[in-house]
């Protein structure tokens, strides 16, 4: 058994406990080899400072879950016990490699969003030094999973699969934003365009693929896997997950616990195309729809409240359970029905999500 | 002998004709096929008119010399009347991913400078409709490069070489923005950065790499060359005559025909780290450098002409004569001494810039 499933009960024979102390150390280490990269030798101080900076402000805050799971994957399919030092600084630099590219997004995203502050502190270019310099610093940290990539899997037979694999993700994703751009354009709402069918779209591109599918291909590949079959089953399961993940966000936005997310939810405010308006809008009255329209991507409180009144009187927050019940089901049912990948690759990621208050 | 050398006098075997018009025709096949791609199957309408507006918009536009050097380099290494349909169109394929890596930086470069027009019409960014999403349609360009590379070299002998040098160039043109924006932060003048030193590494990992080493590497791959000293001699060649290139367009910038430029040149108003004034700056009294800080970056015309007088006392023209001399001198004699490459690969780039007029 690998250690993955029962993390508390029992022990790998390998000394490495998976935690995220462990995975850090990781990210330092590939932080110094891209200011020692020979490639930028001779490079300014000043330069080298510069992208420091930003690598530490931008790459490691998060909750780091996408790039743990790529370890978790391959433990699940060969074993935790049966991994030796390098496979696990591999699995966590691939790891740190989904950091990279979700950092990459993220400040482009809160660029084009207009956002204020992201994980706790303002935006990257929000800082007054920074400004615009941000469009160059997050090309640079896109960069970055390239130098890793070569660094630690060049020459490898791995090597060519893994570019393709960050390269595609990251067309799918950047994809997904063009998508969520014409949809719902910053500071111009058209209700009309928010169907359930381009909701579903938008975070298959802009989340799952990176979010879920990512880790799980990656881990794929590491564990030498090769056949196409397996990588079209984790990836229809990996999209199915991550719309299921998003579903849960958008559910938690308004029914969570602002002292448990850690947020105060503001979807209605800022006229998310969301799961919530999207079930609201197929299943409401003329009347409610009116109420929506008039009510949604409002700032007020009192506007909030009554769009929030309408979810309640078509019952979404029970919508959402049985949804929930009903994927949670289809997912199990489809990893059970599986016999090309050890089942673990994704129950571990499932019981992650599944349930989760935050 | 290549159609290369002399395209006006001797017909390649052929029936090819290496035209802007051919180079276009390639541009509207990528350009159908990444709208096509599989993998954005189902996309809405919307999605795939933004992509083909935008790429429209971007990519075609330029001077197209970089992409169209890629058959040439090709041509000087095979002969012209050796290149079947395949290889010129894999040629022009390439070529045109350099100018798809352009158009990427391009739009960029001016969210970052806050520039107005580009080639000739308002920078993209500046569309009404468009804004910051530009920040992901950029993504989008690059991420285009890469599908192109998929398409037409997926599974080649060629491919991981390919992918390596794109990668590698886009590393370190972001790292020559970023040399750019910290040695010249927007609205933020210090002379004292702007040492010789200082420029030159700007120019080469701004502009030299994707100008001149990127074309050339990409033909001699095309070409099956896989011999590091001959990438690493294309290297050197191709930094040195992009440094060329970067300081004739600063002395034309000042003292070039702004009828026959297309432009009229403000470098000085915008405060350019260019060669004419780090030169300025290692060479002028005490006093005239005064001259030049107290100056230097402002939009009065009177501010302006006091520096170009200080460039007048430096005898600056003269001194760009004799480093255009000198360096030309230097390349031939490089170009000359090396027999890893067939020196037209090279003396045709040369020709091409050498004591140009635009
Ligand atoms: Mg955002
Ligand atoms: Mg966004
Ligand atoms: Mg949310
Ligand atoms: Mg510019
Ligand atoms: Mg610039
Ligand atoms: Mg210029």
């Amino acid at each position: 058994m690998a250690a993955v499933a029962e993390p508390q009960t029992k022990k790998a024979k390998t000394e490495y406990n998976h935690t995220r102390e462990a995975f850090l150390d990781v990210y330092a280490t590939l932080r110094q080899e891209l200011l020692d990269d020979k490639m930028l030798e001779g490079q300014p101080q000043e330069a080298k400072d510069w992208l420091r900076e930003m690598l530490d402000y931008n790459v490691p805050g998060g909750k780091l879950n996408r790039g743990m799971a790529v370890y978790d994957v391959l433990a699940s399919i060969k074993g935790a016990e049966n991994l030796g030092k390098e496979d696990i600084f591999k699995a966590n630099a691939l790891g740190w490699c989904i950091e990279w590219l979700q950092a990459f997004f993220l400040v482009a995203d809160d660029i084009m969003d207009g956002s204020i502050t992201r994980r706790g502190q303002p935006c990257w270019y929000k800082q007054p030094k920074v400004g615009m310099v941000a469009c160059n610093d997050y090309i640079l940290l896109e960069c970055c999973i390239y130098r890793i990539l070569k660094f630690h899997f060049g020459g490898s037979a791995a090597y060519g699969q893994l570019l393709e694999l960050f390269l595609e993700t990251t067309y799918q994703t950047s994809h997904g934003q063009l998508l969520d751009l014409t949809t719902a354009p910053p500071g111009h709402i058209d209700l009309s365009r928010y169907s359930m069918d381009a909701y579903l779209r938008i975070v298959t591109y802009k989340t799952a693929f990176y979010t879920f599918y990512l880790p799980v291909a990656a881990g794929l590949v590491l564990a030498g896997e090769a056949r196409p079959a397996a990588f079209e089953l984790a990836k229809s399961i990996c999209v199915e997950m991550g719309q299921y993940f998003q579903i849960q966000d958008d559910y938690l936005d308004c029914y969570g616990d602002p002292a448990v997310i850690g947020k105060i939810g503001t979807d209605v405010e800022d006229a998310k195309c969301c799961w919530l308006v999207c079930t609201a809008l197929k299943e409401a009255s003329e009347e409610q729809k009116d109420v929506i329209k008039a009510n949604y991507g409002q700032k007020d409180p009192t506007a909030v409240a009554k769009v929030k009144d309408v979810y309640r009187q078509l019952g979404l927050a029970a919508k959402f359970e049985a949804y929930e019940a009903q994927s949670h089901a289809q997912l199990s049912a489809t990893i059970e029905e599986q016999s090309l990948l050890p089942k673990q690759v994704f129950t571990s990621l499932l019981a992650k999500i599944y349930k989760r208050q935050k």
